[in-house]
């Protein structure tokens, strides 16, 4: 049973928060956005319930940890390795990668075309027992397809066509480059649905296979994820998830608020923030809208971006994102005792700590007048994440229709592509 | 010779850029501030040219380098972790923890106070062959502190009051409880200059120690920051850091461009935005001003938020940090040749695709009519990032007269810390 519950008190209570009578005024609309959400049948609001590719990742992970394989490379930017990203960071080990017993192979991410950071995977991954994961829905993305033709080249040092069979497509099963290769070439696939955008993906075999190659619970990331989509349904437009899609959307085209920060209290939720960062801004910054998402995290941030949310600008809404059990706790040993500054810290433990300022910030952030808001994780599971992933593409997709923009496009990066395109001498540009 | 070169023509040449009249009529202001920051004698301007402290660092660097140590755990938080953070990541390789002929102990920062990161670190550290580097000026930041505490612990039970060997304070000279502490035990200490604050510090030993002890050239780096202040001494108002000063005011107070976005084209220079995110808005967002510094990386961000960057809101200017030539590179082998998707990208390499990726992001911006700006280097060593780090600076330190705020404090942190004592027990609070 996932546990994460949502707490708007501070947008709506605050001097310039939300009011009641606003919050009135928009209801129709949030209802109709609610029901367009649950009468659609979104792709992404159908992956939860579909388990049989939770079973094919999850086969085929276990086959590539049982080859012995020791690197695993997934190759894919934006949706295709933010989500896969956001998973390893927020379930595994921190140093997974340095661990001796971890169990399954080095999970490493290609997702820009630096030589640098490309080359250096290379520099420790052992090519016999690398396997290469890409990952792309149109099978032509050029920084996804440069990274798979180095690592391959990597590969077929080593194994010669046998680089084949270290190899797995993550793609549209029905066209695209990637389809025609592995057709040719005998290439193992795993389906991206059809009617599932990249920055939705997270829940398709796209996030699923690193997930099982990593070792995490893709059934309970499902089940939780599956336990959102049952309550959007039930509840509509009163769940939290779609009533915060309506604060979020006035507090910028009402208040004038277009900084929306995200700021995780665990470094595991780090790159969770930085999911979001791609859902939020890739389905709403359009057609002249679109507040911008910003990741920060805490502690950390105290001693960087708090002083700017504090007494700054008032054009941001600050979003906790707290942890209520962290999955372990080192007790801060007594020593320097008579030192005031220092010896009050002994006997209490980090994860103490850390709760209490996050607690301090969201008091000091509402005391000065600063409008914030929390989701709270009872811990950070894989039932937990998996509710919250779904939670806020759920967000993101009514906050779509009330802006008034296709939340499942992105007609803004073309131009870009083209010029690149042109200069690289793909045929036709 | 440091290379850096800044290119604002996409500022001031696009609709709804800055125009030369404004420029005009913010230049006095703008040579007084410029003067102002020449003349006050400003701590971290003093910087560049003071060797004995980077004598000092890499000096004991050398003695824990040579000391067989294994790890090496920075205790610190804001400036005192995000200068030391940029340094490693711009200039060491990328995985340099896991090399094997890495010639100097693995560098873990412990900046947050999560217990998850801090057990992740004690998991893979060799307790008898660990330095601890506790880093606060004040020598009481209670997330340093608690960190060290640990730390402290866990070499003691492998070291006993050996720990202190293998420990140094960087902090305040003259006060405060790293100093009492080191004064009864006889821990090794570095200074941070009184006249130089956290997020300006990275030219003390807070940044030149963990530097030296990753291999890195500290002169080089003090060479290229010297090479800026020179600069700055003799242009003045016309040096571009300053300039870029009143073009990134006029943006936000005079266009309502509050996001001031920087976009890292190498995986290199993350953190080197990260680090300038804290420096931009703590010394700058107080009394209701200052913008929104938010940090990018292309082109991953490419396929996560350039949508926004194109067709949201014009609430942003976007400054991209450009590589010309990346330390390394990787060829693109020829395959797939038939296939108009994929064959067009073996010959080329993966530099020269990320490089005209990110010519083709600022065209594409520019043609969009979203103002945007460049700081090209010509390579990521330690003189250009030294020159940039002082230049960025400078141009914090010029905005800060120019939005008419004091850019050195930070009152505004006060209060959550104050929330935080008070709950911990520390005694007055």
């Amino acid at each position: 049973m996932a546990e994460v519950s949502f707490d708007y008190r501070n947008l709506t209570e605050v001097e310039g928060g939300v009011r009641e009578a606003e919050l009135d005024e928009i209801k129709p609309r949030l209802e109709d956005a609610a029901k367009e959400l649950i009468e659609s049948d979104l792709g992404f609001m159908q992956l939860p319930g579909t388990t049989r590719y939770a079973e094919a990742s999850r086969a085929l992970a276990d086959d590539i940890r049982n080859s012995g394989a020791t690197d695993f490379i997934l190759c894919g930017i934006g949706g295709s390795a933010l989500g896969p990203m956001a998973l390893q960071k927020a379930l595994n080990h921190p140093y997974y990668n340095q661990l001796s017993d971890r169990g399954g192979p080095r999970i490493h991410f290609a997702e820009n075309t630096d030589p640098t950071t490309l080359g250096a995977i290379l520099d420790v991954a052992e090519p016999e027992s690398t396997w290469v994961n890409v990952v792309t829905k149109s099978g032509s993305t050029a920084e996804t397809m440069a990274n798979f033709l180095v690592v391959r080249g990597f590969l077929e040092d080593a194994l010669g066509d046998g680089y084949r069979e270290h190899t797995v497509f993550t793609t549209d099963p029905e066209e695209g480059f990637l389809k025609e290769i592995s057709d040719r070439e005998g290439i193992k696939t795993l389906p991206i649905q059809q009617n599932v955008g990249g920055r939705f993906s997270v829940l398709t075999p796209v996030g699923l296979l690193p997930a099982a190659v990593g070792g995490l619970d893709v059934d309970a990331l499902l089940a939780g994820a599956a336990q959102c989509v049952e309550e959007v349904n039930e509840r509509g437009a009163e769940h939290p998830a779609v009533v915060g899609a309506a604060l979020h959307y006035l507090m910028d085209t009402a208040r004038g608020r277009n900084v929306r920060v995200m700021m995780a209290y665990a470094d595991a939720l780090e790159r969770t923030a930085a999911w979001f960062v791609q859902l939020w801004a890739e389905s709403l910054g359009k057609d002249g809208k679109g507040s911008t998402p910003h990741a920060a995290v805490g502690t950390t941030d105290q001693h960087s971006q708090v002083q700017l949310f504090m007494e700054g600008p008032q054009d941001k809404v600050i979003e906790i994102l707290q942890v209520e059990n962290h999955p372990r706790d080192l007790e801060i040993p007594r020593a320097y005792e008579d030192l005031d500054g220092v010896g009050y810290l002994g006997g209490h433990t980090m994860a103490e700590l850390l709760n209490v300022e996050c607690d301090a910030t969201q008091k000091a952030l509402t005391e000065a007048g600063r409008p914030n808001c929390a989701i709270r994780l009872r811990e950070v599971s894989e039932e937990n994440v998996g509710y919250l992933l779904q939670a806020l593409e759920v967000q993101t997709a009514v906050a779509g229709t009330l802006y008034g923009v296709n939340a499942f496009n992105q007609p803004g990066v073309e131009a870009g592509k083209n010029i690149t395109y042109e200069r690289m001498g793909r045929p036709g540009y």
